[in-house]
Order: structure tokens, then sequence, then C-alpha cells
């Protein structure tokens, strides 16, 4: 035993000269925060931690997760410490195009479960892992999160317990590196040992104090926490900021700075100096995942045109369907499964759904464990609440997850509820995720086909789906392409194209119908993929129409399908592009709903088929007026039409 | 004492019945989860608050906040028995024009305190209006807040338990609904009053279990809260779902649903049927707020042209003069003061700073909780960080709230942190939200005078500030307003036009000098308010320009300042708008960014001063490649310029 605590001893001195080093070399990051958890993690990675560097996509190894991800010179350094990378690498942390970011990113390193950086994030995605291991991998396979004292502020770690003992993670082990020291000062629970003890005790956890410089006293407690048969672990270790760099111990101040190349030298030498020590990680285990299911061809659900069905209740169905074809789909919802319909998932594969409650950061976070684990996750809630975890969809994008997320009872058009459950954001939101998709189906027809393709759509996928009852229009054979759009009314003589898509594109056929009958002819695009736009068919409405466009979304002004529209003229078109560029005019909701009927608020919002008539008439005949340049983009309403 | 009994116990019927009627007739509504909290706002109104319905305004009244705001048809029926609404307004609740919408909203209501609906946030404001109580106005009253049992699954109610223990607040009093049953069955912790008590008390709150029907219970628990000297205390009440209509009690698959009228006849005449209980609600105390302190001139900080400062660091100087100046001033960060330099403020008015440590959504909520008390709130952190709080500033939109927000470390010039810490989706968020107002200075001089703008400024307002110094550009003397911009470069044959705002505007001013050695003049305008855009000067430049504008930003590509330009053409500006449609060519951020130095990563992104210059070369000399339609937007990246 003596030799193995030499041995962790160490490593932990060689993980603290390392981090101190490559941070140094960079002129920044946190080492601070990094010597305090190097005893936890020498002993971790010595004894505890099942990993196979050579194969990160085994599914039998352990996940490691640093949720204070700002603690990645220690993450890097046990990298190095295992072989998985050089000293040479090590060394250009944080340099541009260096694999070593400020924070870990699975983007460029294979080793790194998921993003961090954004606190109170890893603990959640750890959820999601520790969920796949139990209920559909069914591997031992331990997930092991490294948390912040700080970020025990965050909602979504309480969150993160909470499914963690809901679901009885008992192969989920936190470890919170209490250093008492946040950014500006004192931790607000400082080294109140016995309050976070309680908090997890509080949330259905066992907890275990310590003190995490004591090696024998974190090896007993590792030992504690895999010993656990229906409850997740939580060590709550006791630390010292800056500990081994005796100037910078305890001390305020010291947060997020690199010390300067003489201190380092000197704090390097009193740690005795560079070391090369390489340690063996034992082996993960040998196992299949548990889930090889039989696989049944798809047979999404059919609706008669000229029905009436909500496209929620379309994603429910489609949802299902897909579930039979594909055995790695997993659907999780925050408590409104009735609502968004993934219940219908959930009646016919129980097993694969997963509750998360009313807990949406906490259903983004599983959702990207989950992802990570190699399942396809489909998640949703009220296109509203999606606002709740945008940090973490943020985040996810980072990751380069794959995620699909349903944002069910978007706009006005939900009526009586009013505007606190009206998603009048989210296009806006999800456009702005990087390398994200985003639907909007007007129909049962297209709901499906969608849902049919989110399932092979890399990165973060959105569909938006409507709360009333709306017609199918679309043959069930129609087929519809990420990127695409459908013009569903053309002619020779089309004076104005409108764009729409989802609750607005019935009423457009509505205004089409009336402007027909006056000899009016304007052109309609069904514009269902916002993100991508079909820009082609923009650029060839916009040639002849002779550059009149109408957009109508039940959305704000801003981001939405409108600016999904004016951006797509506003690139670098000179050339190619097109021959003149568009007059549009935006419809969009521009005052603060309140409740009523669908049909009065679509209307109050000036989106309904006759203001959308109004609009194109206007357009036609050269008649419309400047908008005045007030408070943020506001359409003059066009005169005549109701208030 | 029977007497009184007896009369909490009418009080209650009538509640239920009114309840029951006006959802019934809206046909839509909450009337089972109003049901099981009548009782415990029976005793309440009757006994314990204090407020003056005649004077919503009155800084002494109690604050009531239905956090589960779906208890709607509760919350009207007290006002009318309190008689601040008549029976006749009582029956329009959900319909079109009616104040009574289907979640309480202050925008239409003056007794509600703030807008809920998203669920998990009327305790944050709480906090925020308890605070208030202790700290600033030193006021007795006392803030209650009934929530529901589903949204102690938010993180965001964690938050504010713990903000509540840290600063002490006995006048904050939680009442949780306990009645078992969600939207979609039970709740995670169905009636398990223990397991909410632990959590409660871990929390630091004082726990009181109690049975939510039986009124002398419910009589005394209130009595052991308010009797309380440092610790919010919280009851769980265990209610039963659809209490008082027999046949729906504790019943599955009754939640948001409106009886229909004939089980509502007879649910009526089983409570007895209709009542006109006024009841005397007891009125607050009659004192001073304690905040009467003697106000200085406003005197900004001047910094010389020439100089360089962080806007950030302006931020904090500027809010440290407003504080000076105005007593009501009040700030909050989430423990990273010392980089969004609020401490500057902190240093100077620390009774006035407090502390939200890791916690967005709480310090927006407490930010809500402090504006409907009356006091001008800034709140500060990470750009990126206030995606957590989306959901939030979206309802504080719909509440009508005057919220000032500062976002700092903006984009991919912050550096070394990498991707997780750059705000590169803020703009696009900040801007949709309702009404929101969205300034981005490029200057120190110039955040100095749009923190004092922000001051005098309804509604959202954001700030965006830069980690990095910037040049001081402007002279201390000028004036910056809401919906202006500046135009730095102008000439008669300017060729083209290149809007940019805070760090990409020093890009563009070097493009101009590289440009003008070319002989290409380049107009410049500083874009500071993005939100709203100043149209007229893009009006302006487009015709003087033969319509060649770049816009170039620090953002992704979708809903930023290039969204801000597009979308002030996109109106209706076919009759007095400009001349002619402009060629808009967007430099924005389009690829996931990692880690190195400012000007590394401005240069990857593209939007350098070279790549400003090479697109101003090629829309100058009409050589701008078409975009290809990939996924998203991206704009073909100018020939021979550096990776």
């Amino acid at each position: 035993m003596k030799d193995v605590l030499q041995a962790w001893k160490e490593l932990a001195a060689q993980l603290r000269v390392d981090s101190i080093r490559c941070s140094t070399a960079a002129g920044s990051g946190h080492p601070t925060s990094s010597l305090s958890a190097a005893d936890l993690m020498a002993v971790l990675v010595s004894k505890y931690l099942k990993y196979d560097w050579n194969a990160p996509e085994n599914p039998n190894n352990d996940r490691l997760i640093f949720s204070k991800g700002h603690a990645s010179p220690l993450l890097y350094s046990i990298y190095k410490a295992v072989g998985a990378i050089d000293d040479d690498e090590l060394m250009t942390y944080r340099r541009f195009g260096s694999r070593l970011q400020g924070h870990p990113n699975p983007r460029v390193l294979p080793w790194v479960e998921a993003a961090t950086g954004s606190l109170g994030q890893g603990i959640g995605i750890g959820v999601g892992m520790a969920i796949n291991g139990k209920y559909l991998d069914e591997l031992p396979y331990r997930t092991w999160v490294l948390l912040g004292d700080s970020e025990m502020a965050e909602g979504s770690v309480w969150e993160a317990f909470d499914k963690a003992s809901y679901y009885q993670l008992n192969h989920l082990i936190a470890i919170i590196d209490m250093n008492r020291l946040g950014q500006r000062g004192e931790t607000e629970l400082g080294w109140d040992a016995a309050g976070y003890a309680n908090r997890c005790r509080a949330f259905g956890w066992n907890a275990i104090e310590l003190n995490g410089h004591d090696l024998p006293a974190i090896d007993l407690a590792f030992a504690e926490a895999l010993a656990q048969q229906n409850a997740p672990s939580c060590l709550i270790a006791k630390t010292i900021k800056g500990r081994g760099v005796e100037p910078i111990e305890n001390a305020d101040g010291w947060h997020g700075k690199a010390l300067p190349p003489d201190m380092a030298e000197k704090a390097i030498a009193a740690l005795g100096g560079e070391r090369r020590i390489t340690v063996s990680v034992s082996p993960p285990e040998n196992q299949q995942p548990a889930r090889t299911r039989a696989e049944q061809p798809l047979k999404l659900p059919v609706y008669k045109v000229g029905e009436q069905h909500a496209t929620r209740k379309a994603y429910g169905d489609a949802l299902a369907a897909l579930g039979a074809s594909r055995g790695e789909l997993v659907v999780l919802d925050g408590e409104v499964s009735n609502s968004t319909h993934s219940d219908e998932f959930q009646k016919a594969f129980p097993d694969r759904f997963f509750e998360m409650f009313i807990a949406e950061q906490q259903m983004l976070a599983a959702g990207v464990g989950l992802a990570r684990t190699g399942k396809m996750v489909f998640t949703s809630t009220f296109a509203a609440f999606w606002t709740r975890a945008f940090d973490q969809i943020r985040m996810a994008a980072i990751s380069n997850v794959d995620l699909k997320l349903c944002g069910s009872h978007a706009g006005v058009s939900i009526g009586e509820d009013g505007p606190s459950q009206m998603g009048l954001e989210d296009l806006a939101m999800m456009r702005t995720v990087f390398g994200s998709t985003v639907l909007y189906p007007c129909d049962a027809n297209q709901t499906a086909r969608l849902v049919e393709r989110m399932a092979e759509t890399s990165g973060i996928c959105y569909l938006r789906t409507t709360r009333g009852k709306t017609d199918v229009i679309y043959d069930e054979r129609e087929a519809f392409e990420v990127g695409g759009s459908k013009t569903l009314r053309q002619s020779d003589d089309d004076r104005v194209a409108i764009v729409a898509a989802g609750i607005t594109l019935h009423e457009a056929q509505k205004a089409c119908d009336s402007l027909e009958a006056e000899g009016i002819r304007a052109r309609l695009i069904d514009a269902y993929s916002v993100k991508p736009i079909d820009r082609d068919a923009l650029f060839k409405a916009d040639r002849d129409t002779g550059g009149r466009l109408v957009v109508v979304e039940d959305h704000w002004a801003e981001g939405g399908l409108g600016a999904a529209v004016t951006e797509a003229f506003a690139l670098g078109t000179f050339g190619a592009g097109p021959a003149a560029q568009p007059t549009i005019v935006q419809l969009a909701v521009q005052e603060m709903p309140g409740s009523g009927a669908p049909a009065e608020l679509l209307s109050a919002a000036g989106i309904d088929a006759e203001h959308i008539a109004q609009a194109v008439r206007e357009l036609a005949a050269g008649k419309l007026k400047t908008a005045p340049a007030s408070h943020g983009i506001r359409l003059d309403q066009t005169s005549g039409s109701p208030k």
C-alpha cells in the first residue's frame, strides 16, 4: 500500500507540474482550479477508471466528464499521463489550431465526452450517459463527473441530481472539488461540506465527505461510491485551491490566472520537477451492449388529404413508427408528452422513453449524454419552453452532437393560454444555433416525412409543430427534403410570391383563393425548411414576380422566417445572384398578444388570410407605404384591414 | 373561532365555485389545479394577506405571486372576492381582449406581480421582491408565492430557494400545492411531503408539512412561517387535485380541462351554489421606504481619445457613476463581477449590489422582482451565459418590466478561452425579445453614454461589451441616441458602405485605411444601436453607394447585426423606401471557432480588417461570387484572402 500511495503521490505531482507548465506556456488558463483536484484525479485514474485510450468509442469505457471544464490543464495532463497525447501537444494548450482548447471539446478531442465550460452542465450530461448504461446498453461502465463548488449554485445541477436519484443511477459518481474559492472570492457555501452533503442527501444521493488531498481517504470514498446499489454517490472533497504551490494556496485573486514564468519555475521545482510517469489505466469490461432489437421497415403514419390533423399529433405518430424501425431511438419529454404527443412513442416503447418531468435543461443535457452513447435522441416540449435550455442547446452544438428537438404549441395560434405559452422566438433561437436545421411543417403527412428526415440529419435539428388541427394538403407519397420547399401555387403571371410555413401556410392558401377571385395571381411557397432555406426557389420567385415577396410567420418579426428570407438575399449575390433584389413585405407578430380564439389572435397579429391578401394587393399595386422607423421593426398595417 | 372557520370555509367554496364557473364559461383553463389550493388561499386572503386593492402601487403591500400561473381561475376568483373585479369581468376569462388571460399578466392587471405560466419562475421573482423589502425599502411586507408541485423539478426553483436562505428572507413564504398530479400523471415525488421538506431544509428553509385542506392547520402553518426571524418558510401542503368536485378528485386526466357545463352545474350545486361573499383584506402598514438617498448630478467617466480601454471596464465605471446619481439603481451579477466589471459599482455601493453567484436564471428573476418594486436594475454576466436565462428574459418582456442586461466577453475576439465562453448568439436572442433594445458600443466613452441611455430606456435593454481593450475613438462629449448611428467616414464618392459595431468597428477602420490608400472610398457606419437600427442612415448609404453594403459582426450569421440590416430593407418600402434595394455582403462567424489569440480568431472567422477590405474591393469591382446554397448561409470566402 505504501508503494501505491507513493505512486499516486507522484502522479498527482506530475499532474500539478504539467497543469502549471501548459498554462504558463499559454499565458492563460486555470492552474489553481486544476491543482485542487489533482489528488482526486490521480487516485481515480490509477485505480478506479476503466478506459481504453486507444478505443474511445468502446461502449464499455467509463465516462469521465469535467463539468468544471476550466480545469482543462488537469484533464489534458491526465491525457498525457495515460499516453493519449504527448508532452509536445500538451504544450500547445490554448494555441490557435490546437486540440487542447481552453475548455474541453469533443469536436476535436476523442476522449472528451462533452463540451463543458458553461458551468452546471456536465453532471446533467453524465445523467444521460448513466441512463444509457443502466437501462439501454446495460453495461457496467461508470460515469465520473468532476464538479466545481461554484457551479453547485446552478439550478441545472439540481435538476441533474434529482433525475439521477429518480433513475437510481448508482454508476454515476459526482466529485465536488470544494476548494472554497470562486472567480471573485468565496463561494456561496465556502467549505461547508455538511451543507453540500445535506443537499445531496435530500436529493436522494449517497454523500461522502472527505479531505480531497488525503489519498487513502479518496481511495475509501471511491470504493464506498462503487458499492452503492441504487443511489448515485457524491464525494464532497474539501480541497485547497492552488494546492501544492504554497504562495497561492487558498489565496483569493488567483482564479483563471496562469503563473508567471518565474513563479512557475519555482513551483515546479518545489513539486519535485517534471516527471515522465505513464499511468496504466485499467481496461474496460468486454461486454456487448444489450440492445440488439429486431428492426422493422419504416412504416410512417398516413393521413387523408382533406382531413384535419394536428402536426403535433403526427409528430408523435411518426415517432412511434420510427421507433419500430430504429432500435436506437430514445425519446425524452418534459412532462408534457400528452401535449407534444411524444406519448405515442411512450405507449409503444416505454423502455425507451424517459420522463424528465419539468426540467428542460436536464432534458437537453440527458439528450446530449444519450446521443454521445450512440442513441438517436428525440426530445420535446412546448416551443416556448425550449428557451429554458438555450445554453444547453448552444453547448450541444459545440459538442457536435446529433440531437432532435420538437417544439409544440408555437405561435399566437395556440389561442386562449396566452403569451407565456406561445413560442414566438423559437425560430430565431434555433436558427442561430451553429449548424442547426429548422423545420416547420404545415400538415400531418409533411410532419411524418420530416420526422423521417430528422432521423438522418446531423447536428441540432428542430421541428416546430402546431397545437390546432390543420388541413392535410399533401399526399403521403410527397417527398420533402431538408433545404427544400414546395411551390403550391404558380402561374406565368404571378405578381407577388407569398412565403409561408406551418399555420400561416393555411392562411396564405385562403388568401390566394380570395386573390384569385379578384384576378390577382400570387405564387405560394411552403418554406417548411426554415434553415437551410430554399434559396433557389426564393430567387426564382424574385425573378418571376419582378421582385415582390410577402413573408408571413406566426413568430416575432426578428430572426424567424422573415429573417431567413431577407438573409437569403443578403449574401454575396452581386455576380450570379438574382437579377434584382426584391421588395420583401414581412408579416409577423409585432404586438404582445393576449388570450383569445386562434382566429382572433391571428387576425390581431395581422398574419391571417385577410391581412396576407391585403398585403399582396397593395404590393402588387405598388401602394405599400414605408414602414416607420420606430422602436424595433414594424410594418405599417395595410389600410382598410381590420384591427 | 367557529365563525371564523365557517367564514373561511364559505370563502373557499366561493373560490371553488367561481373557478369552475369562469373556466367552464371559457371552455378551457385549469379548474382542478385551482380547487386544490382554494383552502390555502382562503385563509391567506382572509387573515394574513395585507393589501390595499385600491392602491396596488403601495410599496407596503404584501406581494402575492402565483408561480403556478395556470391556477389563474383561483387568482381571479380571489380578485373578485376582494372586490377588485366584478363577476361580469370574471366571466370574460380567456376571452379576446379580456384582462383575465389564461395566465396572469401585470401588463394588463395591476394586482399581478409578474407574468407566470412558464413554471419555476414565480419563486425567483419573489426572492427579488423580498430582497427589496429586507435590504432596500426596509418595509415589513411579506411575499407569498404559491407553487405547483410539478414545478419543483425546475432547477430555477432551487436557485431561488438557495438565494432566499442566503439572504435570510424570512418575509418570503412559499406554499407548495402538493396535489400529486401533474399534466400527464403523477409528479416525480407524488405526495412525498418529507421528500420536499428535506430538500427545503437542506436549502436552508423552514419547512412545514400540513394538510392543505385543514383550515386550522393552514392557519397554524402561516403563523409559524411569520414567526421566523432569519429563514424563509415553505408550507408543503398535501392537497387533492379537483378537491370539492367529487367525481374528479385526485383523478388523472383532468389537468387543464374545464368542466363541461353539465358537470359544472352539478359541482356548483354540490358546493352550495354561487355566493356573494366579499372578503375584507387587512390593509398594509403605512411606512415610508427607507431609501431616500441624496443624489448627485451624473458625472460619467471620461476616457482620452487614442488611449485603449475595454468597454466592459467602461460599463463598470459608468455603472458606479450612475449609482451616485440614481439612488434606486441596484446591480446584480452572476459571480463574474470582476470580469463584467460590475464590481466597480459594488465597491462604491456594496449595499445596492447583490451577488447571485452562478445562477443566471435567478439573477434575471430577482431582477424582475426588484424592478417591480421600483428599482432600476442592471444585471451582468458573460454574453454567452445569458442564454441560460432566455426563458426568464422572455417572460420579463411579457411582464413589461424595465430591465438592463449587460453581456461581456462577446464573440471570437475573447480569444483563448474558446467557444463555450464566446457569446455568438446573444444579439439574435436579445433582438427577438419583445420590445427590446440592443446596444453594442465600440469604445469606452460610447459605452458610458449608452449606459446613461439605458437608464432611461424602457423594456429589456441589452448592452454587449468586449473583453479586450479597444481604441477610444469618440470624444466624451459625443452624444449617442438609442436608434442612432455614427457615420465615421463619408465622401461624395463612397463606392461601398461598411456597417459594423463593437470590435468589428475597429477592424473596419483599419480596412478603410487600406482601401483609401488604394483609392477606394468606403463609408463607415457605426451601428451601435443594433435594435432599433438606424434605418435612415442605412437607406442613405444605400442611395449614396449605388446599393452596396458590407455588414460585419462578431456573431453567428443568423439573427444578429446582419439580420438587423437585411430586415431593415425588408419592410413595406415599395413606395417611399430606398430607391434601390442594396446588395448586402454579410461577414459573420460561420465555422466553429477554437482557442487562439483574438487576432487569429478574427482572421479565421473572416471578420478582420483584411477580410473586410477584400469584401469591399470585390463588391466595388462587381466581382463577388454567388454564395453556395449549402447548409445554412455561407459567404463564399473572397479569393486571395488568408485562410
